[in-house]
């Protein structure tokens, strides 16, 4: 560290992204990409937008784009908060929202980038464990606590949690703020939205990096009431005024008007998805039931950390965490059927 | 305020940016927004990166566009800190390198989100007056603090300090982080990068904003030694892995190799400055010396917020702050000569 650094930042422990290669030909199925390019709307939105407007600063309101999100949600405009990827989102929700004098509640196996933002902000954080089964029960979030984040479906395991379990952890934690990240939702999970009107604790956090493939423009958003998005608006203008340029703003709108491309790439993912977990459960690997597109899965004999070595070898990148309760699962992207074909056949070869 | 509110954001009084009207036809001179736009080959890069790649995350390490802003700024690659926009880098710096036992040393008048992220962050800050002409007196810093923020030119004044002057603020604070935003500092400043090397404790922040027309782009950038920024790099990485976009990549790394329409764009504004200040010194307005993108001006006989009343009911913007000492100046962004004319217009008309 440095004499120059501020204190408390020797001990920060950033969050390792997936790795991004710059080499050509991988088949990349590690960092949850959609294997189907964005909306076409949405290249031809952005390709309108360079223009010499860029001289302009974008609209800080972001009110095209909140209008746009609304209308898909089917929230009035007020109840969208929109950020710099679904990570700024939620850094400025745990910053706004779960910095408080009780401990909050998080999974003990989900995005790590929770425990990140807790170091960053000095939120106390009490893991709650899965189960067995790597399953969430509400019921060991019903004590005192700041505010609870989860991930619906759950990340890296994949496992949602029912509509009616998340009302009751509403129900349960009705005084703090309850905040569900639904990066992976629009794969077969059921969206928490409709419950924002009746819950002002609720903040629902969403990205268009997966089901709308434009992990590359970053754009997430949160719906909640206006009361409970006014402390991340207040955290957004105290720090970064203008955090959406103006094409991320443009491809943003038009990506999710274009629901039809949406659906259709998400039907693709999900029949692959499919496919995939039944010729891995045919290998004998412990396939976690996933509402995502990725699996999430690990081999009673084989070594996860050598299934990896040996994919990469053979030019196929998955994800593993190191964390000691998921060491041995290997995190798979649901990529296209040739991708995920060519995945099957390298650990075909290597199971003999 | 809200129940569901962290401790403290209640406290928080954002930023308040420059107007960006939804309604067209308005000559803008209030947000130092560059009247010429964009490098064509900026633009021709970002419909080049519309394709559907997007679906990938961006490079999280920035890699070719640090390369470009490296080969401008004449220092090597690992010299260099992108954001997205020169706010973010800002935030990320007053985080990592401000946050500290003592308070830091900041002008009384200058950026007004410097206040901003000190709350943010509860940094404890001292405003250091400038002196009756509204220049910064380097001697005014030599006292123990946890750190330095200045602007050069300062905001919004448009003074700039001598290169000289900064080395000697730098030798009167060895022991502390020294911050130098450079936003402006391309219309005439010069700027402290060449200091870089033999001062681990200079950061230097810059932004494509203002002299490289991108503002609809957010993109900034921090020059420092690899030691002070790997404090920026712990804060960003544990805050959002991703803050550029494949297009803001694209169309930034482009925009920075294009030097020639650089420096045209520049000469055109620093024509027009030196022309607009010599109409508004003759209607017999207080003319401070800019060596930035705008100008900061008042008139002994007529009172600030009417004349911008005036200008904004003929449909031209400029802006206006209300901290006591600066509330009688207008700052007026350098536009085309033609949007330049009419503001001269319009006063002449007033003062009749």
């Amino acid at each position: 560290m440095s004499r120059f650094w501020s204190e408390g930042v020797d001990a920060l422990r950033p969050y390792q992204p997936g790795e991004q290669p710059k080499v050509e030909g991988l088949v990349k199925l590690n960092t949850n990409e959609n294997p189907y390019g964005p909306s076409p709307r949405a290249l031809a939105a952005i390709r309108d937008a360079a223009n010499d407007a860029l001289r302009l600063y974008p609209d800080p309101d972001a009110s095209a784009l909140r209008t746009a999100i609304a209308a898909d949600c089917g929230v009035p405009d007020d109840h969208v908060f929109v950020g710099n990827g679904s990570d700024e989102v939620l850094g400025h929700a745990f910053a706004g929202l779960m910095k408080r004098a009780s401990p909050i509640l998080v999974p003990d196996v989900t995005y790590s980038f929770y425990r990140v933002w807790c170091e960053l902000y000095r939120i106390e954080r009490v893991p709650v464990p899965l189960d067995d089964a790597f399953r969430l029960r509400v019921d060991d979030y019903a004590r005192p606590c700041g505010g609870v984040v989860i991930a619906n479906p759950n990340a890296p395991t994949g496992i949602a949690l029912p509509i009616g379990e998340i009302e009751r952890l509403l129900r349960l934690q009705p005084a703090v703020p309850v905040l569900v990240d639904e990066a992976y939702v629009d794969f077969g999970a059921h969206t928490a939205v409709p419950l924002v009107s009746r819950h002002p604790n609720l903040l629902v956090v969403r990205t268009l990096s997966k089901s709308h493939a434009l992990a590359g423009l970053r754009v997430g958003y949160a719906i909640g009431q206006p009361a409970l998005l006014e402390a991340l608006e207040r955290v957004k203008g105290s720090f970064n005024s203008y955090p959406l340029d103006r094409l991320a703003l443009a491809g943003a709108a038009a990506a999710v008007a274009d629901r039809a491309h949406f659906e259709r790439s998400r039907d693709r993912v999900v029949a692959t998805r499919a496919w995939l977990a039944g010729a891995l459960a045919a290998m004998g690997f412990e396939v976690l039931p996933s509402s995502a597109n990725f699996l999430f899965v690990r081999h009673p004999l084989h070594d996860a950390a050598r299934l990896q070595a040996v994919l990469r070898e053979s030019r196929v990148l998955v994800r593993r965490f190191t964390d000691e309760r998921i060491a041995q699962f290997l995190r798979i992207t649901v990529g296209t059927d040739d991708e995920c074909g060519a995945l099957v056949r390298v650990l075909r070869e290597q199971m003999g």
